[in-house]
């Protein structure tokens, strides 16, 4: 067993020190530690794994025991024990490929995670959660319903438990309403290299631009439109013989591997959102 | 010795088989055939080379052997001989690593072209003019110079037969007047993967952004800055380490290689520009 | 519908002229051509393909009648048509990824394909046939038993009319024999950069060796191990900080990503064999 | 002004703690760090720097106040100032490419370094040191005159006090006893990426194993040919089109910059060996 603890604040002399004599004078062994510093913004980032078998503090004081040191540093922070298994609800809407991707990983042991429900604005993908025996919620969106549709979607993810949420290519814009209830723990994937081609048909338009290199983002849903902290962003080449649909064909791979990784490093607390930018420690 | 001969026109059948059937009939044997169709454009495109040891036709009378197929398919055509050498002109302005790698390249006998003259904005780089034996010209630009700094450009250009320019991190935008004395003949290298971050400090709005991918895009120069036809873009990744000046070092490296890479396809006669695109022959 | 014709042959003038000859002749329109000299071996190949909408010589006869240029020309060569199916058997033992990933693109109509059948010597895998419906054959190996296995396997792929055969990580070395009834239709995917790395274990290898990428090679399999014709390869990097497992972790998105696109290339006939060697037209 | 303190030793509890203390008790700021553990080797890394502005230790003392703590945890360390400028011989023959990348970063201040000398086993290259006014020096080689000019060769770096070499493209094998001299402080480029395609040739070997990637190697040079530590490496693609001078000339530019990303890190302090492997703190 092992602890995560996340930590960011004003930069200033000592931080390091602190906190590791913390875990050391507890008898706490130290597994890794990353720190950054924004030297621009003067802003301190630091995570830190360290092994509980001979921490003399029980886990669950872990918290209370820290807080003191937080408050004399103005620490914004978080400590995450390694048995605990984050729930996960994936969005979907007719593109199926990033759902079998998501679920195979799932069901082959590659992440710590529990799937409680899918949920999609379409009925058409319910197939493939019957496959991996998800339970799969239809809710049908129109500029009408939308916003009492998102209400029942978040009393149904309440109703879960669910810590964070994947929108797996669905075709839907999330609402300021619905992301404040999931601040930065709504991951979104985005079919091009950010900032390039924001909103709609973006192998369109790279397409139309002539670009030869198309990408894929994954970054925390905020109210402006693919506008996020991007978490991870990945790409390949294509050339004049890529037409839309070989740009299209081309990307999935791309769209699946991004989005997997974001969720990896999110899943693995290595994600830090400051000014609309992420630490990711790898 | 070889010729190359690059086409695009209206797509109609029997293209290939004309012009192949054109060399094979004076017995010229084809070395490379490339061709492409843009499906939605209905625009053939094709470059190919042949081997003029045995072929029947002498170079200086192939183009008008060649011209009376090329009407009768509307074609837009050159032909290249392997024995002509182009003549480039490079402008710099104060940065360093292109215009280096480029006389590097061109001095090891990488690149067969002439390189007549450097022109700048400033009389920093003279010294590695001087270096490498080429001459160094100086017009130093403001508001109100401008258009007739650029006349005595264009007629030392003239003066000197130059085929293309490269910008070689030249910090000045060049005129629509300007280039339409070269078009598609000026190559830029702007440090960013367009059409993300096009115009001024694309490495500062990069770390804004937070992307975890830097790039260069070389591009013909067209009036609409940073809008010309993509011929190479190349990336690197990033991550939240990178201060904007460590964006600058690795994105230097980029941009040599990229650059280099443009002016290659560029003197191997690779590039076909058709609506703002290009095709390149690889 | 479209025919796709394939050719390799000894290099002499003439030979593009007469297959597009050929083709315009009787009204046919080209929509790709691709071909290639290797100039050391002197070696002609060619893919090309065209629209049969207007093509005067009906599907079943563009064979015998394109028989006489073939030998005109001394080609090895064959010819596909867009309508058929080719019929793939995967092979696989207790790793998960590869199969979930081809049969998740299968089933999402990414490939036109039809996979009769999956072979294991392990039973461990049965339930995702089972989930996607593919019916799963288990032929536990020893070394007394192998060779009686590997014909009762052939007999089956017989029986389903297999085309060619995907090992997708699959833990037995097939034989000389068996490879013998396939030749250059049994894709394999290893997991390191080959030829760095064959055999077994190619990560812990890595690790060892302190490589800084590591990589994913796909390739026709033949009796020497690891060394039959490579089709398909791709890496990523890696630090000190990955341990073998996470090189595990990070290889299989490599191995997935570079055996579907061997898989791509192989059902879209775009891989001719020569002297242990692929071209890939892409 | 800062320091850099790198540290390897056995893991045990308290290693970072007492390290981030000692900066911090006599009021330093921890600018980076960055720690590493072997989990399997049971080895701790470390690489820290702080400002020494505030730091009550002045430079010159810091080594000896640091010894009492590194002696109690067995510590392999050094430590280096900020000011220090490091003295780098370069090594060539006959290839041009990567001496010109060196001296254009070098004299463009891309790196903080001083060139002595430049040493050749051929003259063909004094005219670029020359034009770069950096001493050149010829010592031809032949089996028997080997042992004698490596004899002076050595004579000639401790003379100029150089602290590491860079072998850019040198074309000879240096003997045990020359590299004894400078242990992980000879730096060589390698044109593939290894393991793969050791020794001479390695494009041609290449070239006909058929692979589809060509990498470059940069490695710390040990008695056992292309087998020692490896800093740095990358790769490009490649395909059939690719003859094996096509394969040399994109290798190069592989060549230039996995050479330059090296040199970069050793200038930097970022590199520990250990296990014939490399720690690369980024």
């Amino acid at each position: 067993m092992y602890a995560t603890l996340l930590i960011s604040c004003p930069d200033r002399r000592g931080l390091v020190a602190a906190v590791t004599d913390f875990i050391f004078r507890r008898n706490g062994n130290i597994l890794h530690l990353d720190q950054h510093v924004d030297a621009e913004q003067n802003i301190f980032f630091m995570r830190v794994q360290w092994d509980l078998a001979t921490f003399e503090i029980p886990p669950e004081k872990i918290a209370s025991s820290f807080a003191p040191i937080a408050e004399q540093y103005h620490m914004s922070w978080r400590v995450h024990l390694a048995d605990e298994i984050l729930k996960m609800a994936i969005f979907v809407s007719k593109q199926d490929h990033c759902l079998y991707d998501i679920l195979s990983r799932w069901r082959s042991g590659e992440w710590r995670v529990d799937i409680p429900l899918i949920i999609s604005n379409h009925a058409d993908l319910q197939h493939i959660a019957d496959k991996f025996e998800v339970p799969f919620y239809v809710f049908p969106i129109t500029k009408a319903t939308k916003a009492e549709q998102e209400e029942k979607q978040l009393a149904l993810l309440k109703e879960h438990a669910v810590d964070f949420i994947v929108l797996a290519r669905y075709m839907q814009i999330v609402s300021e309403n619905f992301i404040s209830h999931y601040p930065n723990r709504v991951i979104n994937i985005h079919h091009s290299f950010l900032p390039a081609f924001p909103g709609a048909k973006p192998y369109h338009q790279a397409y139309e631009r002539g670009v030869k290199i198309i990408g894929a983002t994954s970054h925390y849903v905020t109210p402006e439109l693919d506008a996020g902290p991007i978490i991870e962003q990945d790409v390949t080449r294509v050339d004049h013989r890529d037409s839309v649909n070989e740009m299209i064909r081309k990307g999935k791979d791309l769209e699946k591997t991004v989005l997997a990784r974001a969720i990896w490093y999110h899943l693995h607390h290595r994600v830090l959102v400051y000014n609309n930018k992420t630490v990711v420690f790898k």
